[in-house]
Order: structure tokens, then sequence, then C-alpha cells
């Protein structure tokens, strides 16, 4: 599809999940997602070349054999996987993308008391710079001697230092850099020592673009580079001027797929979980919330709405359902594991105050099945996407797109989600547990005209955006000499 | 000393308090501190009103008695206390003021599980409008139909609503709003209610001037105030054009009251306190914390930093002394006593892992007792100043200016007096525990030289502004028609 060299892609997670079928052979099975589809057709045709870490046993059986050729679906691109030591990924996965800088961007410390940056995450933060160096040395490698100046696209907050240190191998690449959490707040980033706030960004800026799905996560992370003493910011233009270059800072909300998404809701395995969701909830109204258990996302809070509901509109009682399907998620880390435990706490609660022999009002699933959160998303009555701040939130995205019912979707002001889907969801302040309730009762008692306007609403702004253009669009704000007419939509 | 009109001054405290003597007679106490200094010379002369709300039971009684005249030292003004309902204060001022506002601002809360606002935190919110309302309502029955339009100078996170309800009733008022606190950057700003932080920003906008005692606070808000639809920022002017009107938002440093602080060290009961404090140092090296035992003041991370350097350095054990004089603070409120619970914790950690039979490492006093700070100042060796996050820090500046043995000032980066010592003090990132203990070391193996080098800068910083230029640069900023010159100088 797209023009202009070849496109090679970084990430920490691959693209193709690597496990042993029935017989013990290993397989492979496509990871899911708008991400994967959008950025495999950037590459497919240029010779691309995707680089992840190795995660699992089988990943690192396949990334001893080399680089693998990906060919499913029209995919046409190849595969390195990189085997890093046990210790020093730990060490830069758990210590630093998810303990510190997933915990920054999101605002997650209890600031009195953490974070404390000791000699161990000294340790810590060398490791990350390993790894990020050793995805710049293979992106290098592997866009060899072209003649045609290749593009990277590298993503997310575990490859930050990326950019920077690809651009001192190659003065010439054209390099993107996407962050698909939210961005700190300048106040809040400065928790950070000084040197590894300014490591940060300073590799972030190693790109020439900059990409965020939210125009309140660019802001913050064009406020932050005034930090940086050499950093010029032109803050109304959305750019900095950094080392003589001029880096975009882009705003590009991603979408679904809705393609794999309409094919995976209609696989046997989604009609048979609906039959038991049914069952569960048994002809009652049903709110749904579907998230990783990830601190981030505010199961308490939404828990706490519900409870205030009952409390307060006794006739809704043994009329509702809550089904939580929550992705158990990060349990090498203490306070993910803590925080879920509470979590079930807060639900158990619930049913003991108001359950009755006939109703249990919350139904806590803590698994990953896919199929389990289709048919879920059929079929309910509303949907709760509350977190604390949130770089898009797809469930906000997918669960309107597949609802049959005019769902009414409850989204939070602080997801970036919510700039597309304000025009059809009811948007809450993800703090405000009474207005969040207020929402709850809000969304039962709507019309049904009204649901099925928002519920189109929410299609339709759903609709409106491809992930092809979401790639698109940063490959052409790629280049150096941009074309000023709507030069995007004819790669849409 | 000022010249135009009425000076009129809101707090929350007085400036002055009141107690039973011994005979069991009401007796007033001048508050100390650079900013009733300040605050009182402003309104000397002018026929200048001091309101603010009665906290203490004698505060009530002399509420009860009407106006008081105050003219102790050279001071000539009214003071005026308002008597609210024990109730409503009690939600205006800790409910609000000191665990919503105070947190917000200091990016205190645990996100993933607080703030919730429920109903009560309504009532509460209410009850802080009323509070607010009615210090409107008395500043502008004290101003009366004056000729020469009076002054109004509002103080602190107490008072966010006042200036916006003054103006409405006086349209051509002016007024200043001193936030002493920090303020809170614009993605953690809206963790508030979307009504509440509008209502907040749009409060502070009734005045003429908005003032911070330090330039990243003063960005912060010009930040947050992108958030009301109807503002325009003007960050490069640091103005706000907002209905009509252009408020300025200004950094004015506030200093100390280097005369009364001389006084009150000079008094016979510091001398008292120092031969006891040089008892219990026996001769070692002393490290010095002053603190409220407040959240924001980073007293755990004090503790971790001493205990590693303890345990790296141990030609240190036996010869160094760490003296902690905490102020409680908020015992009303639950997350205060839990932490200063755990401060006292963490001290008897170290005293029990490292002490001897002749050695205690850390001792904790908890207390108010002025000449025992005043002592302290005196004596440090290194004083620990580490705040996550503080307006502007006095006992910064406070020690310092009484140290007697060229103590090292080892200061936080998000403290404001940061701007103005950061060329004496050692400056570290309060999250960054190695750097502290690294920052513990570098003090204690400084040589003579440096050391005086350092105070002696960190005396002239001090010394370079004083109280009375603090107001008096705030009223200059509230003429209608600025003079371009040094005009503030003269009035110095």
């Amino acid at each position: 599809m797209p023009s202009g060299g070849r496109v090679l892609v970084a990430s920490n997670r691959g693209p193709v999940e690597f496990y042993r079928d029935a017989e013990g052979r290993l397989a492979a099975k496509r990871g899911g997602g708008g991400l994967v589809t959008a950025l495999t057709s950037a590459m497919t045709g240029t010779g691309g070349v995707w680089i992840a870490a190795a995660l699992t046993r089988e990943d690192r059986e396949q990334a001893a054999e080399g680089r693998i050729d990906v060919a499913v679906g029209g995919a046409d691109y190849r595969l390195r996987y990189l085997d890093f030591p046990p210790a020093m990924f730990d060490r830069a996965y758990n210590d630093i993308s998810n303990r510190v800088l997933w915990f920054v961007h999101h605002n997650l410390w209890d600031v009195p008391r953490a974070p404390t940056f000791d000699e161990r995450f000294r340790r810590s933060w060398a490791a990350y710079r390993k790894v990020n160096g050793t995805f710049a040395a293979a992106l290098d490698e592997e866009a060899g001697p072209s003649s045609a100046v290749p593009r990277f696209l590298v993503q997310d907050y575990h490859l930050c230092l990326v950019p920077a240190l690809l651009r001192s191998r190659r003065p010439d690449a054209r390099i993107v850099h996407f962050m698909h959490i939210p961005f700190a707040g300048r106040s809040y980033l400065r928790i950070l020592p000084h040197d590894v706030r300014e490591e940060m960004l300073a590799g972030m800026l190693g790109a020439d673009v900059v990409g965020f799905h939210h125009r309140a996560w660019a802001d913050n992370f064009l406020s932050c580079c005034t930090l940086l003493r050499d950093a010029e910011v032109d803050a109304a233009r959305s750019e900095v001027k950094w080392l003589g270059r001029r880096v975009k800072v882009g705003v590009y909300p991603i979408s679904i797929d809705p393609v794999a998404l309409r094919t995976q809701a209609a696989d046997p395995a989604v009609a048979r979980a609906r039959r038991r969701l049914e069952r569960w909830r048994d002809g009652r109204a049903m709110i749904l919330r579907v998230d990783r258990a990830d601190l981030s996302k505010n199961i308490l809070r939404g828990f706490l709405a519900f409870e205030a509901f009952l409390r307060r509109t006794p006739r809704w009682r043994e009329r509702i359902f809550f089904l939580a399907l929550l992705q158990s998620s990060r349990g090498e880390i203490g306070e993910y594991r803590q925080y879920l435990r509470e979590c079930l706490r807060a639900a158990g609660g619930i049913n003991a105050s108001f359950g009755t022999p006939r109703w249990q009002p919350v139904r806590v699933v803590v698994g990953d099945h896919f199929p389990t959160v289709l048919a879920a998303y059929q079929m309910y009555d509303v949907l709760l996407v509350n977190p604390v701040f949130d770089g898009m939130n797809l469930v906000a995205k997918e669960g309107p797109f597949l609802n049959e019912l005019d769902g009414v979707l409850i989204l939070s002001e602080n997801a970036g989600a919510s700039a597309e889907l304000g025009v059809g969801a009811v948007v809450v302040n993800p703090f405000d547990v009474a207005r969040t309730t207020d929402a709850i009762r809000l969304a039962l008692a709507m019309s049904p005209e009204e649901r099925a306007e928002r519920a189109r609403r929410l299609q339709e702004a759903v609709g409106a955006t491809s992930v092809h253009e979401w790639v698109a669009q940063q490959l052409e704000d790629l280049r150096p000499a941009k074309r000023t007419s709507n030069a995007a939509s004819g790669m849409a």
C-alpha cells in the first residue's frame, strides 16, 4: 500500500503468537486487534520487517531459528524475535515499563509512599536502556544499506529510547514513535529522576513524528518537552525543535478492525458463550465491564457506583446483573495482585449485602476468553468504561460496534476514546462515583428511541476512522516535504 | 506604607492567636512568620481590616465581641473573626480544603483508590462555597462605601471562590488571590469533578492578580485555565482573559521576617532548648528536618535515605544524629494519622537496626515548640528539606538564615524555594532516595570552605527579597494603569 521504501516495525509484543497444538507441533496464530492489522498492511509489499521481544518459550524457540516469513491472510513480511536474558528483560519490562513508565503516565502512584528510586531502579533503568539499544541495533541491521530511506514505526512506552538510539546509527532514518498510553503532565513527570525523564523525552524526540491517541496526551508531551533546556516547543504548531530537527507531535486515534471483529464474533464459540451468559443473566438488564485487571481501569469505583445504585434504587434489585470480565494482568507486580484482591472483595461485599437466594448482583470472571467477551459485547444494556486515565480504550469501540441491544456506553472523560465517542456516550468523570451512579440510572431509564439514536451515533463514530488511515497518516507525516492537500485520503 | 485606598485581608487563620493566660484572662499573641508581617504592614495606615475564621474557643469568644482593634508593634488595623457553625466549617476545612484541594495540588492521592466523589463530597463542597460566600460578604461589608477603591488580599486555597463572589458584589474591586501552595498540573486537576474544577478556576479568576510562589505553579495554573471554554490564556504574557477582564498570573516568592526571627532566636528559651539538643547530639554531626507531619513533606523517604546512608557508610555510624522535629498536623484526617504512624515506625526501624547502647541514630520529636526549632536551626550540619511538592517552604529559608555552623541545605527541586536557593543548596529529586543518600554523603564530606561559600550564598539569597517587597509588588500589580518603570523599588 504505502510507497516510499521499506517499513519496519518494532514493538515489545509481536503480532503472532506461537503455541503448541494438540499434537505438540509449533503453530502460529495472528494476534487480534486493529494495531496488528494496521501495521501488517503498512509493511506488506515493502519488504517489511517486524521486530519484537520473544516473550514465551515458543517465541524463544522461534527466535533461535532466525527470521520468520509471515504470509497469512495477505500479509507478507518477516518477523524477527529478540531473545533477551530473562533477568535483563524482567528489569526492563516489569521494573521500568510496567512499574515506572505505566505508573507515571497514568498518575497511579501513592505519591507520599511510592515511587522510591534506589540503586535497584538504576540497574533496571540500565537494563531498559540495553533492551532499547538491542531493538535499535536490530532495526538498523534489518533496514540494511537500502537505497530508499527506510521508515520505522516504533511502538509504545517499552521502546521510548529507540528513536534516539536508532537516529544515532542512521541520521537520515524516518521514524515514528507512537505512544499507545496517556502522557504524564509536567508536574507529575517531574517525579522521575532528572536524567531519566530527560533521557526518555530525548529518546522519543529522536523520532520525526511522535504520535498519541488524544490531543490531551500530545499537549502534555509538548508541555513536558519544555523541561529540556535545548528544546523549543511550538505548541500552536504542535512541534518541537530539537537538535536541529523539527519533531511533529501528532494525534492519530486508532480504531478497530471491523472485518476481523465481525469474523471472530461469528465463531460458534461466541454463540456458545452467549448461551451461557444468557443463562447467567436470566432475563435481567445487564451492565458489563471488560478490562485487564489494571490499576488504571477503575474497577473499584465502578463497583462503588453500582453499590450506590442498588442502595438508592431498590426497585432495580433482582432486575439487574453486573458482569465484570477481567483479564488477569501483571501478576508479577505486587500492586496488581493486591488490586485484584480488592476488586474481588468489593464484588463479594455487594453480593453479600444485596444478593438474594434467586439473585447474585455481580459476577466477576477472571480469565482470558475472547469469545466470551465478544458474546458479552453483543448483549449488554450498559457498558461501563470508566478508566482513571487511558490512552484510547478499544473496549469502548468494540462494544458499541458489536452490541445488538442499543446498549448505552458510560465512558470516562479521561479515556482517549471520549474525543470521538462523546457524541453518543454518557460521559463521566471517573472519580465522581455519585455521577457514575446517576449515569447508570440514566442509562437504564433511557427511552428506546434515545438508546437507538445514541447507539447509531456510536456506530457511526467507530466507523468514521479506519486502522489503515491511522497508519497511513503517520507515514504521510513522515515525508520530509509534506504535500498540503488531502494526501492521506488516497491511501485510506 | 502603600497608597491608594484601604487594604483588606482575608485568610482562613487569623494573624493573632488568643489564649488564656495563667490567670485565665484572654490574651493575644501575634502569629509568627513573614506572611503576617507583610500583610500587617500593608494594612497599617490604610484603615485596614483582616478577616479570618474563628478557629479556637477563644477566637469564638472574641468573634462574639465584634471587631477587634489590633495595635501591637506598630500595627494598626481591625480584626474580624467569622464564626461558622462547626459542622459547616469542618466540611469546608477538613473535607474540601485539606482532603481535596491540598491533595490535588500536591499530587497526594493513591489514584486507583482515592478520591471518590460521592454525595457527601457534594454537601461538603456546598459548605466550602458557603464559607467562601461568608468571607466575600464580610469583605464587602468591611470595605463599605469607600470613595477610594479598596484593595483585597485574599489568601490561599481555603478561599478560592472568594474573588469571584466578591467581584459579583463589587465589580470595581481590586483583588489579589494568593496561593501559598503548588498548583496542580492540568491532567491531575481533571481528577476534580468538572463543575468543581471550573468553579474553582473561575473563583480565582475573579481576582485581578493571581499570585504564586514559583513559576512552575503559575504555569500550571495558566495551563489549567485552558480547561475553561471561555478563558483565553496568554502564556507568554502570563495573563488570562476572562469575562472581559485581564487577570495577571504573577510570581511573588515570599521570604522570612528577619527582624522577628532574630528577636525570637535571642529568647532565653532558645538557649535552653539548645543546651538540651547539644546533650542529645553529644558532639555528633547532626542532620535536621523540621516539618509539619504532612503527607507532602516526604518524611518517609528522608528516613529511607538516611538508612541507606548508614548501611553504605559504616564509618559514620555512631558519629551522626538525625533529629526530626515534627509538628503534629491534621489529626482529624485518617491519612495523616496513618502517615505519622508510618514515619515513627520507620524511625524505630532504623534505631532497631543500627542503634547501639551508646547511640540512637534517629530522634523524632512530635510537638510544636518553636524555641526548639530555632535552636535546632542554629546548630545543624545538614538540613534536609525534601518535600514531594511544596509551594515555597520557609524552613529552607529560616534554617540557613539562623544556622551558625555553615550547615548544608539539601533541598527538593519541587519546593518553590529551590528557585532562589538552588545557588547554595544541594538540590535533589525528592523521589530519588539513592541521590538523596548521595547528597547526605556529599554534605558531610564537604570541605569547610565549600560549606562556608554555600552558606554565604544561601544567606545572600534569603536576604535578597523582603516580605515587604512581596506584598508591595502585588499591590503595585493591582493598579489599573501600571507604571512600567521600577515602580516597586520605591515601596520596598
